[in-house]
C-alpha cells in the first residue's frame, strides 16, 4: 500500500521498509527541541531519573524565547536552568539574548532542520518545520527529556488529509490567509492527529515565508503535522541555510488518504480568525465594523521578512490610529537586521509603530503587549482562545500582516484596500 | 541675602521677591509627570476627593513607560485607567506606545520643559530636568493629584550644594562618571533635601546628555534637584526642542550654599558603582575581577544618543561575550529612529546584543532582562539597591555607557581600554 510523505519519513527512520496509519514506531531524532518554558520541566524529568547525558549534543536544541529578554524573576531562573543546562551536556544549540529568535523562526534560518528529518519539539507549533517537506511535532515535556536521551521517540503513524492547492493567490493574500480559510473550512478539530499534505501546482506560488506559516497553524486544525511537497523553492532554501545532507520524500501515487481537499488559491479572500477559535474565519468582506486596541506583528507564524515587508507596504506614509498600539516584533535578530536595512523600521516608526527586539511575547500572553480587559488586538499570531493575549475578557483577531498593518491604521479590522 | 538658581525660581513661581531655605512656599506648576505605576494612584486619589477636571490639560503628562509595551494584564490595566483619565480630561501629553519613551528623556525631547520651569512628578527621577535649568522634583501620587488639580504644589526651600566644575574630561568619562563619582564622594545622603547646583567653566564641557545623566541622579545622593547653569548648549537645545518662552535664573553672586565643592572633571576615571549602593564608586582601575551575566544600556539616566553612540564605539568590530546577555533600549522612539539612522544598531545586532523598544524595563526589575539568582548585571542605569534588578541575590554594577559596552565584551567589569 502506498505511503503518504510523512509516512514515508516516519518509516525511513523507524528502519522499516512500510507502515501504515495507526502502526506504533519507534523512529530516530534529528532534532529534538525545548523553550523556555518547556526545557526546564524536561531537564528536571531528564535529571530526576539519573540521565547525565544526552544522546547527541548537535541534535538539540534550546531556544528560549516566550518570555525573554526575561520578563520577571521566574523566567530568569527558568532560562538559567536551560543556559547551565546546555553547558553542562554540550548542547550547542542554545540560543542566548542577542543571538536568538523566535524558535520555530530560528531553526530552518540556522540551517538545523532540512527536508526529511524528524523533529520534536516541546512547543505545539513545532510542526512549523514541514514547510521544509520534514516531518516534525509539538510533543510533551517527558518525550523531550525521553528525546534528548535516547535521539528516538514513538509515534503513532498518522492518517493524511490531502490538500491540492491550485493557482495562485491575489495581492494581499498570504499563506495565512490560506491557512485560515481552511480551518476555518475543516474546523479546529478538522485534521484531529492527522497530517496534512500540502501538495499542487499551487505550491510552488506560495513563498517558503508562506509555507511555514501554514505548516505552523496545522496543530490549530488539530493536525500532527503540517507538510509541504518539496519544491525548487525549498532546494533554494535549504541550499542557502544548511550544508547538512538530506532526502527529500515524495507521496508514492497510491498513497492512501481520508479526505482530500482541492483548494484554489486564487479564490482566497484575505481572512480574519474572530474570538475565540481559530476556525471562526471570515472574509475582510464580512468583518463588519470592529474597533481595536492594538496590533501584533510577529511570532512564529508571521514574524518573517515577507511579513516585515507586507506591513511596510501597508504602512508606508500612513500613521497608526491614535488609539492603537501597533507592536511589531521580528521573529530572529537575522530577519530584525534584515528588516532594517531594507529600511522596513523607518517606514515602522514614522508609522508610529514600536519594534520590539525577537520574542513570542505578547502571543501567549507572555509580555510585550499584554491586552486589558475588554481590550482588542488584531494579530498575526496564531492563536485567539479567550484570555491568549491577557484579559480573559480581551480578544484577540488572527490575520496576516497586511490586514494586521491596515488595521493599525484604520483603528478598526480593515484590509489594505479600505486605508 | 542673595539666592540661589534653585530659590530664585522658586520664589518667581510664589509670587515672591526673594525666599529662604527652610520656608515653606506654595509655587505655580509648569508641568505635572506621571508614569504607568503612579498615575493610576494619583487618579484614584483624584476621583476619590470628586474632582472632574484638570488646572491645564496641557501642563499634565503621562508616560506609561515602566512595564509597557504592557508586560502582563495588570500592568495593561494600570495603562487603561491613564489612557481614559487623559481622553477624559483632555491631557495632551499622553503618550502611546509607538510614540513613546522614557519620561525624562522624552519631556525634554518634546520641548515640555524649559529653564526656570517648576516641575514635579510622581517619579524620583524628575530632577533629570535641572539639566535645562529648571526646578524638577520628584513627589508622591498624593502630590500628583494635588498638582493636577491645582496646578500648584507646597514646597519647602532647600538649601544647597554647589559644584564648581572645571576643566574637561578624559576621553571615555562621561555625565555617568562624573555623578557617580560625586555621590561616591559625599554619599548616597549627601545631599539629603538639597540642590546640588551644577556651575562652573567645566560646565560647558558637559554635553546636554552628561548633563541629563548628572541631574538625574541627585535623588541618589538624596538630593531634592539637581541643576546646571544655562550655557550656550542649554539655549541651543530649547531652541531645537521647544516653541515656548522661558527665563532662565541664575544665582546671586551672594548666594548660600551650605557646601561647596570643586571639582576638577579631568581628574575623573570611568568609575563604577558596586552593590548595592550608587555610593559604592570604584574607578575602573579598582574593579578587580567581576564576572557578569548581562548589561544594559539604556535607561532614564543614560538612554540617550550619546549614549547609543558612545556603546557604538565600544562595539564597533566586537562580539558580545558568550555568556552575558547585552540589552540596550534607547530611551525613546527618537533616539531609537536615530541611533539606528546612524548606524549604530548595526553594530549593537552585529555584536550580538539585542535592541528593544523604549521602555524603563530592567532598570525597575519590571522586565525586558530580569535577572536570576546570584547573576550580576553591568547596566547604565541609577539604582543598584539590593533585587533592583530581579532577584535579592542579584547584582546590579552602575556605570556609563562606555564601561558597560566594554564589560560586555570583556564578560567581566572592564574598561574600553581593556578590550
Amino acid at each position: 500500500m502506498g505511503m503518504t510523505m510523512t509516512q514515508k519519513i516516519l518509516a525511513a527512520h523507524a528502519g522499516l521498509d512500510s507502515v501504515v496509519a495507526g502502526q506504533l514506531i519507534k523512529a530516530k531524532l534529528d532534532m529534538v527541541l525545548g523553550n523556555d518554558i518547556t526545557s526546564p520541566v524536561a531537564i528536571k524529568e531528564f535529571e530526576k531519573v539519573g540521565l547525565d547525558k544526552v544522546f547527541d549534543g548537535n541534535k538539540i536544541a534550546i531556544v528560549p524565547d516566550h518570555f525573554t529578554p526575561n520578563k520577571d524573576i521566574k523566567s530568569a531562573e527558568q532560562v538559567k536552568v536551560c543556559r547551565e543546562f546546555s553547558k553542562k551536556m554540550g548542547i550547542v544549540n542554545f540560543f542566548e539574548v542577542g543571538q536568538m529568535g523566535v524558535e520555530h523562526a530560528l531553526l530552518p534560518e540556522k540551517g538545523l532542520v532540512v527536508p526529511g528529518d524528524v523533529v520534536i519539539g516541546a512547543d505545539s507549533h513545532t510542526c512549523t518545520y514541514g514547510a521544509l517537506g520534514a516531518f516534525s511535532t509539538g510533543i510533551g515535556s517527558t518525550d523531550m527529556a525521553a528525546g534528548m536521551a535516547t535521539g528516538e521517540a514513538w509515534f503513532k503513524v498518522p492518517e493524511a488529509i490531502k490538500f491540492v492547492l491550485t493557482g495562485k493567490p491575489q495581492k494581499w493574500v498570504g499563506g495565512k490567509d490560506v491557512i485560515l480559510h481552511i480551518i476555518g473550512m475543516i474546523g479546529v478539530d478538522g485534521a484531529l492527529y492527522k497530517s496534512m499534505e500540502f501538495t499542487g501546482d499551487g505550491v510552488s506560488a506560495l513563498s517558503m515565508d508562506d509555507r511555514f506559516a501554514m505548516a505552523n497553524m496545522a496543530i490549530e486544525a488539530g493536525g500532527k503535522n503540517g507538510i509541504f511537497q518539496v519544491d525548487e523553492k525549498t532546494l533554494e532554501y535549504v541550499k542557502e541555510h544548511s550544508e547538512r545532507a538530506f532526502e527529500v520524500f515524495k507521496a508514492d501515487e497510491d498513497a492512501v488518504y481520508c479526505q482530500v481537499f482541492e483548494i484554489d488559491l486564487a479564490s482566497i479572500r484575505p481572512t480574519v480568525a474572530f474570538p475565540h477559535l481559530p476556525e471562526n474565519a471570515r472574509t475582510i468582506d464580512n468583518v463588519g465594523d470592529v474597533k481595536i486596541d492594538q496590533v501584533v506583528i510577529g511570532s512564529c507564524t508571521n514574524g518573517r521578512i515577507e511579513d516585515m515587508r507586507v506591513a511596510a507596504e501597508v504602512l508606508k506614509g500612513k500613521k497608526v490610529h491614535a488609539d492603537v498600539r501597533c507592536i511589531i516584533i521580528p521573529a530572529t535578530q537575522k530577519i530584525w537586521k534584515q528588516a532594517m536595512n531594507e529600511g522596513l523600521f523607518d517606514i515602522f516608526i514614522e508609522a508610529g509603530a514600536a519594534v520590539s527586539t525577537p520574542t513570542c511575547g505578547p502571543c501567549l500572553g507572555g509580555h510585550m503587549g499584554i491586552l486589558a480587559k475588554g481590550e482588542r488586538a488584531v494579530a498575526t499570531t496564531n492563536r485567539n482562545f479567550v484570555g491568549r493575549m491577557g484579559h480573559p475578557e480581551s480578544e484577540v483577531y488572527l490575520a496576516g500582516p497586511a490586514i494586521a498593518a491596515a488595521s493599525a491604521i484604520a483603528g478598526k479590522i480593515a484590509g489594505p484596500h479600505q486605508i
